[in-house]
């Protein structure tokens, strides 16, 4: 018998006007039960994530969901009906951190459309969305912007008025909330010597750690933040794709990344603010990523607590002390996988 | 010096007598930390067990491990006794769920033997249990008929007279229990505008995507249920196998597929009973699982709660819009994994 | 610009002194999340870290961490000071388990250096260190001793004062702690009939059972204790080295053999204490573990609980009831990978 199609087809460039609100489903509780496994996945170390003790100490109000894992949650929310059908994740801007997430809290998700412009081939679009992540509450947890390269449903449709949204270069740090007061700081249990003051704009740090990923690992870390993108699952459907295979999710990159950036880092374990983010080129399973990062700024936010502007790039088998990032003619250098601008709070001395 | 045989040998056709009750061992506390661990595993999106503000919403307790997890955890439970010395998972029957398994409950399992036939080559024989699992106050949880085909242990051994249980081509919609109030249900957080009286009975669901399954991935997954049956985790010793290595769990096909099934039946994500279920052939590691859906017949249950009767059928490595099933000589199409006949709530418009 | 290298560099051989106590980094709070890994990541069966129901009626205080599971998190943060430079892992002694590990206490590690001695190569030398791991009301929780082979800064560096702790061959039975009483203890649902009068001091047990370890698992549960040692995770970087591939972190191994020596000693699933234990071989992905026990020693405890004394050897890819040990020269046989001596409680009859 005839069926209606009842699964979703994701949306097409057409679908996206600017001004358009979209609730995305399956709100999602995050227990302690995330916390352990985000930890062994990704490897997460910084003690305020591992420690909550030392999360209480330092001002937290008990052990909380890193907001990284926390971004890759609401985020995920997203996927089905924002990337469905995208080409390729083209950025992220002027993300930022409002309040903790706390064991037992629910996250969900609203997008709104902020810009759209169809690419001169008439084939694809590009979609801007503000991202926003809720908890039970109705309190807003998180807020970003990302825009994606989308296909078009018919390549005759023609173009909507293009509307590019102004963005900002990198959050203020001015506008920098929810770092705790800084003062009982434990450098001895966080894991590392280095404050605030200790580190020099311009500065790079090589965190010397590889780890590999296996397919079984970013399958499983993906379904975790319930991200349905088919790229990252289906073997047999991506044997005629492009890469011929399973596409790495992006947000394992930065976890990763992230986690071996406490070889360097492990004051700095608390992200305030995503600048901006660019997925340089794909991961695949068998793949070691390495880490390194670039101090680019520094801003002080309280007699205890400080912010470091931070680049942190991920690459893959490759030392990455040999900070690999761009070529002459700023094309990212080979082997690059990730450049991600994020500000994280730092205790000063 | 010679010592006493203490690991388990597990039951041959002839340990088995009608009527016999097995106590199993290992009763399971089920926390967060599972269902975090099964949304992980599984991909599991739907709504009521993905949220603790949506279950209460839609009047559960709060955030429930999901019927089939628990189903797995009980089934597992009864491995070492009755299905070691298997040949074949046979099929499952008569499947219930009566109450919901909430995080901090303890599953235990009792089995009892309610049929036995000898096999005509004297070297085997069906052996069906119904097994049952409780929860901490002795309550009971579930309920569901298995058959397996066991080795004899002495071909010599008399056959026993045949019992052959007499068992429901379907649980009666109207014997279906613990399905909530869904009025308040939210079909934009669910992820599906399709309700009750949306399908047609005959109708067939092309759920679309695909989930590739590794190694480790079924390993972890088997273990979370406490199944330890070895054709799933001894690599060397399945080398001399009929298969040449590691058998995938049947629970974790079930379990995939659902979650699959999200994408066509976002607002059917409570299974409320078994009718029937057969694992048409094995699953192994790298194989992709896609699944597609038909609805078999369709019961008002409430004003607000209706029920679909369900054909879940897995297929690997193939289009499951293809819809492939049976042949005409009635026998399993290449590639079908799973043949599984269920109720699952809806809510009505 | 130039950087001040901010990564761990480790210590060297010459940065340990006898009396040097070292307080080690990122203290780890264990939730539910982390039961229901360890579970699925090793296979955990043992009733009373299985369920709270059982675990309460056996007269623990709830569902408790293993013994086993806390001490790989307690050694896991004393790797980045102790093992970074390390060569080899040599052996653990005098490990001793003094209070249970409830879900939400926080462990935190300090090691105090008690030998160090330089081999004749000027190369490396062994330093002994104690570990203590406390809770969050800084009770110490467990204890033990390590000693491993480090490499030297500069080989010209002089010599230390050699010293040598002197180490029990066993804990003595009249000094274990923290066992319950076992007068209502369940046989039926855990999972064995055997009891401390069923064994015997000379016995051998062939657990039977083989558990296929992957990459991702090792990685997952590795990650799960934050335990760092990059041989565990980079496969890139381990392409030269020695073995040309990951190492599988031993704790892995003594989890999984504990887990499959279920099948035959159900009952001693609580380990009292730690007298020696020598990993003879390493393991490596797709490598399958086997495990057998020998009975050492007897002890009784009080009315209703023993202790034994067990030898737990794991083997890979081979049957484990060829007992595979030691050759006459008194060199581990081919595919021993764990020689394993521990006290375990056991209920008597």
């Amino acid at each position: 018998m005839a069926s209606v199609q009842k699964s979703n087809p994701g949306n097409y460039f057409e679908d996206f006007h600017v001004g358009m609100e979209i609730i995305h489903a399956t709100p999602q509780t995050l227990t302690e039960g995330d916390i352990a496994l985000y930890r062994a996945m990704t490897g997460n170390r910084f003690a305020q994530y591992s420690s909550s003790e030392f999360a209480k100490a330092a001002g937290f109000p008990g052990l909380c969901i890193d907001p990284v894992h926390a971004f890759h949650v609401v985020f995920g929310k997203s996927v089905p009906d924002i990337s469905l059908n995208a080409v390729a994740n083209l950025g992220y801007a002027d993300g930022r951190f409002f309040l903790p997430v706390m064991p037992g809290d629910t996250l969900s998700t609203v997008s709104e459309v902020i810009g759209v412009k169809e690419n001169s081939n008439g084939k694809t679009g590009v979609v801007w969305v503000r991202t926003t992540g809720f908890n039970q509450r109705g309190e807003t947890v998180m807020s970003f912007v990302r825009w994606v390269m989308v296909n078009k449903y018919e390549m005759d449709n023609p173009a909507p008025e293009p509307v590019v949204p102004d963005l900002p270069e990198a959050v203020p740090a001015a506008e920098l909330v929810g770092y705790p007061d800084m003062k009982a700081w434990d450098m001895a249990l966080a894991g590392g010597p280095y404050t605030f003051d200790d580190y020099a704009i311009g500065e790079k740090i090589n965190h010397v750690d590889g780890m590999t990923v296996e397919e079984a690992e970013h399958q499983i870390a993906t379904r975790l933040y319930q991200n349905t993108a088919k790229v990252h699952f289906d073997a047999h459907g991506q044997k005629d794709s492009r890469f011929g295979k399973r596409l790495i999710y992006g947000g394992v990159v930065i976890s990763i990344a992230r986690s071996l950036a406490f070889n360097g880092l492990a004051n700095a374990g608390q992200m305030l603010a995503i600048n901006a983010g660019t997925h340089a080129s794909p991961l695949f399973a068998g793949d070691t990523i390495y880490a390194w990062s670039e101090v680019l700024d520094k801003a002080e936010l309280s007699d205890t607590c400080g912010a470091l502007r931070l680049r942190l790039v991920a690459v893959k088998d490759q030392d990455p002390g040999a900070f690999a990032y761009k070529d002459d003619a700023g094309k990212y250098a080979a082997g690059v996988l990730l450049d991600f601008d994020y500000w994280a709070a730092i205790p000063k001395r």
